[in-house]
């Protein structure tokens, strides 16, 4: 049992993290930025926003946790690859991660992105270690250059720094404007969906796998990027029609209306050795599984 | 003449930059962290801490300065490499690249190191397109990281921002605990002076020309990493020799004394084809009227 810290704990991916670690033991302390609700369970709950003056430098100093799992970003869906509150958010995370290193803590994990990849360059699996990267948007050039400054400072601190570099998530509690969910809630009312060819082939994993498998990489010893992600590739055609179908309004949905968005990557899968072989994690949800829990939670949301 | 706010104002490269504007006939606004000097000649003297919860934010709207010299940063003679105020640099220094572009600013110019360079790898001159970067200190890892979301940022927001990339500098008002400062003022005091054999091949560029290169740069339209270098090399050894001659105790130069730093790289010397060519900077001091002019300042010092 570990005293972790999780910030951005009523978020998508922090609240089934907290979820999993409350499940596996763990004494949880969970910071959200918004109401925080009652304890129990091995939750302890606490109001904290890291984008006020001074952070939680003070909370987490209280708190003195062993471990961080840093779940806290900005991601506004639509604005979140271009918006400037991502250069704050390196700001505030290495202010994060300072707090929590004079508190004693051991073992960080902290949040990536595929986007820190380079896009340009095709290729059939992207891996921590072999594949260029090159973030074209803010978003990735901020946690890219994250990353390079907190791995500089976890390895002058003497900290363990493991970087769970997350592909593409759905699950339930997704922000309605986003894929899986839009496309959901659009056939729940009956309306008709017009998306692009959807040949684009992406990486998904349920969020509460992306939650296992973060656990798992605190649980670990693995330092450094880890690709969070199924290691499997497939269309946003095949996923749209899957949740079409379940829905059981495939006529609704209108593939080609909508232009190819240019410079869109043809392939963005991940190479999962390293969460498999060094962090020992294998999903517990198919795509198909997984796409029947989101679209039953839709319905009854 | 332009607006130009300056950070780090009354240190040893701010404070050489802000002289240098106000006699190019730039509003100079500059800030220290010290107490104001008086103004006048075309500066106007700001109290302002970067480090103090909120920054310079309120400070930076109300001059509303059309361009930046980010010059303030943690520079502690020997411990500035590993310390862990690099990593509040980082977020300091976006937070106030954040303000400048709030406050309406168009170009800025930051500072980095050559210690973003990888030093493993042995190159004649290191370019700033073509050498592979790979910091090993926190210090470089915290500029480098700094340095690829800055960009990001700046091209996300339309503003021009170019990286005076520093490599070896020296000159009056100097710390006195670094190379240069420690055996002038050794010697003029008499004191013998051990060194190593002094092999290693470094760039060096008096402050005055460092100074001038940045406002150079700061007048151009170049944008990214710019080598701040006189590009020639020079070995330790002839420095220290050119500094003991200088002083007239060339007797008291004890070299090969000390052991040599292991790691520490043979050659470190910048193309500067970029500050040549696009920024049209030459340096006005050779090595040997620099030191002069440094010996001289510190034995009326």
């Amino acid at each position: 049992v570990t005293r972790v810290l999780v910030t951005g704990a009523s978020g998508f991916v922090g609240f089934p993290v907290v979820t999993e670690l409350a499940r596996r033991g763990h004494d949880v302390h969970a910071i959200t930025s918004r109401t925080a609700p009652a304890g129990g369970g091995g939750v302890t709950w606490h109001q904290g926003d890291l984008a006020a003056r001074g952070g939680v430098d003070a909370l987490v100093a209280g708190i003195a946790p062993e471990a961080l799992v840093h779940a806290a970003w900005y991601v506004e869906p639509g604005r979140f690859w271009t918006a400037v509150e991502n250069v704050d958010w390196v700001g505030r995370s290495l202010s994060l991660l300072r707090a929590f290193v004079a508190a004693g803590g051991r073992r960080a994990v902290l949040l990536g992105t595929c986007a820190e990849y380079d896009w340009t360059e095709p290729q059939e699996f992207l891996a921590e270690l072999g594949s260029p990267l090159g973030p074209a948007t803010l978003y990735g050039s901020a946690k890219d250059g994250l990353r390079r400054v907190a791995g500089a400072y976890a390895a002058q601190a003497e900290i363990e720094l493991a970087w769970g570099r997350l592909f593409f998530l759905y699950g339930p509690r997704e922000q309605p404007a986003r894929l899986v969910p839009a496309v959901v809630r659009s056939l729940l009312r009956g309306e008709s969906v017009a998306t692009t060819s959807g040949a684009q082939v992406r990486d998904l994993l349920h969020v509460d796998d992306v939650a296992g498998a973060i656990v798992a990489l605190l649980e670990s010893a693995a330092v450094g990027p880890v690709n969070i992600a199924s290691g499997s590739g497939v269309t946003l055609r095949e996923v749209i029609g899957e949740v079409a179908a379940l829905v059981g309004r495939p006529e609704l949905v209108r593939f080609g209306e909508l232009p190819e968005r240019p410079g869109e990557p043809e392939r963005l899968v991940a190479d999962v050795t390293r969460l498999r072989a060094e962090v020992g994690y294998h999903p517990r949800l198919t795509l198909a599984e997984g796409l029947a829990a989101t679209v039953e939670w839709w319905r009854s949301a």
